[in-house]
């Protein structure tokens, strides 16, 4: 069993855009971020995402708004950074207040500036293999831990448990495009036999949300296992009374593994890694236009 | 093994929506097709599109370009039709020439009168499971012709061979949705032990365009198979010099079957009258967005 350290790819990546980005002066890209109420996880998102554009030398804006902000008042916010060429990138952090309709939020962001690729248009690009195409950094971020690590994809069979809009439906779009060329399985909570499945995993996505929910028994000797699952469970030995862990039950399915993500310091560093790269896609894309 | 008579539910479906016109009156359902070149195949299509229509009460045009059309020529007809308020579907007959950007072109249309699916608009919707999002009319035709076989499709495994944009990929989003709640499997020319996977399909998609590809050897007792090849294979008995088969062995493969779709006689008719649907529902929208 080999670990995949999503910390130390996420190091690299960084590093690889820090240097571009010093390339590009007098161009500077610019993420502005918008973010509505006080969510602390959202605020903490947040924060991250800006301190690390602000270290590899992007700018970053931040555009905040009260819980009850009207959509219209959101609407001309996303014209204005819409229409500012300072402004190569556009994040709206999610999740939002209920009053407000998401994917028409989403959709008010230019395509060209959707870094965070939720807007109807770029995941459309994903199916269509657009190149290009912003994709979503989640899914981004576990293909690129594959490649990087070295998995091979072409005619392996990935299986992915969980067939959400943010992680389990791109994920499985990018590995069965041209070029990954993974057979791909999208397993969910109605899915039968799932662990007769998942056992023809070479490589096996957990994205569900359910603490340790693969267990070892489901797991194919040799697998690469990658685990998008960020769950609190209780602990009381915890300062904060409570431990991160992932859909995999890691203790159990590592021994299994060829590789494996662990939770934290797996997929969750590559998600702002892919924020950049898309950042740093957004401005090279509109100085060509520009040019 | 039982027959799917897609002649049969097609023109289930086309009395159906023939019965709804009849109750729309002053208004009108029309749906413009535009053709470029004389491609016999397309001339063909057409055709039977345009007759279909009429034969349902339903108001059709066409409006015919040289193969050497320039995109801004189409763009310009597009736009026209985009604007006109009595024309609710528009529906550009693939292939196009290539000199013309096919994805381009589609996108031309108002998602609003996208009939045909193509658009990036609807095929970002059918990931993000927007209510009543166009759905391509080929896979479209798919998941009507399972729900109205009574096959059940929750918790089911679904294998799809084929990843194209116009069937595999579509249709496989389709049933991994929430309410069709397929397992999904997608696999193509690249996929290793392709009969190991095909043979666990309770529900088997056909949809590379190789005659006769599937065998009984990949396929499960009792599953439901679903040929949507169309092939041109050479008979010297035929007045044609050809006859039409599907991506199924038929012969060997029916047998084994549950239920099965023959070729010609299949999906085919199920196309045109998803493409009848979908302009119906068009002039739906149309008529309630004018309210």
């Amino acid at each position: 069993m080999a670990l995949i350290d999503g910390n130390l790819v996420a190091r690299q990546i960084l590093d690889e855009i820090k240097a571009c980005v010093t390339t590009l002066s007098p161009l500077v890209p610019h993420v502005a971020f918008v973010r509505v109420g006080d969510d602390p996880a959202s605020v903490s998102y947040v924060n991250k995402k800006q301190k690390t554009s602000e270290e590899l030398g992007m700018k970053s804006s931040l555009h905040l708004f009260r819980e009850d902000v009207s959509q219209e008042e959101l609407f001309a916010q996303l014209d204005a950074l819409n229409a500012d060429a300072t402004v190569h990138g556009i994040l709206v952090q999610a999740p939002l207040p209920a009053h407000l309709d998401a994917t028409l939020v989403f959709n008010r962001i230019s395509p060209k500036k959707d870094v965070d690729g939720f807007t109807t248009t770029s995941i459309g690009r994903l199916v269509q293999e657009v190149p290009g195409a912003f994709a979503a950094c989640t899914p981004a971020g576990i293909i690129e831990l594959l490649k990087r690590s070295g998995a091979p994809t072409r005619g392996k069979h990935a299986v992915i448990v969980g067939r959400s809009l943010i992680v389990g439906k791109p994920v499985a779009l990018m590995l069965v495009a041209k070029g990954l060329d993974a057979t791909v399985t999208v397993c969910h909570s109605r899915t039968a036999n799932l662990g007769a499945i998942t056992r023809e995993a070479d490589i096996l996505i957990a994205a569900i949300g359910r603490p340790r929910f693969i267990t070892a028994d489901m797991v194919r000797e040799g697998a690469i296992v990658i685990d998008v699952g960020i769950n609190r469970v209780p602990e009381a030995s915890k300062k904060t009374g409570y431990r991160l862990v992932g859909d995999v039950d890691f203790d159990s399915v590592a021994p299994k593994a060829a590789l494996i993500t662990p939770v934290p310091g797996g997929v969750g560093p590559m998600t702002v890694a892919m924020l950049m790269q898309n950042t740093l896609h957004a401005a090279l894309l509109s100085r060509n236009e520009a040019a």
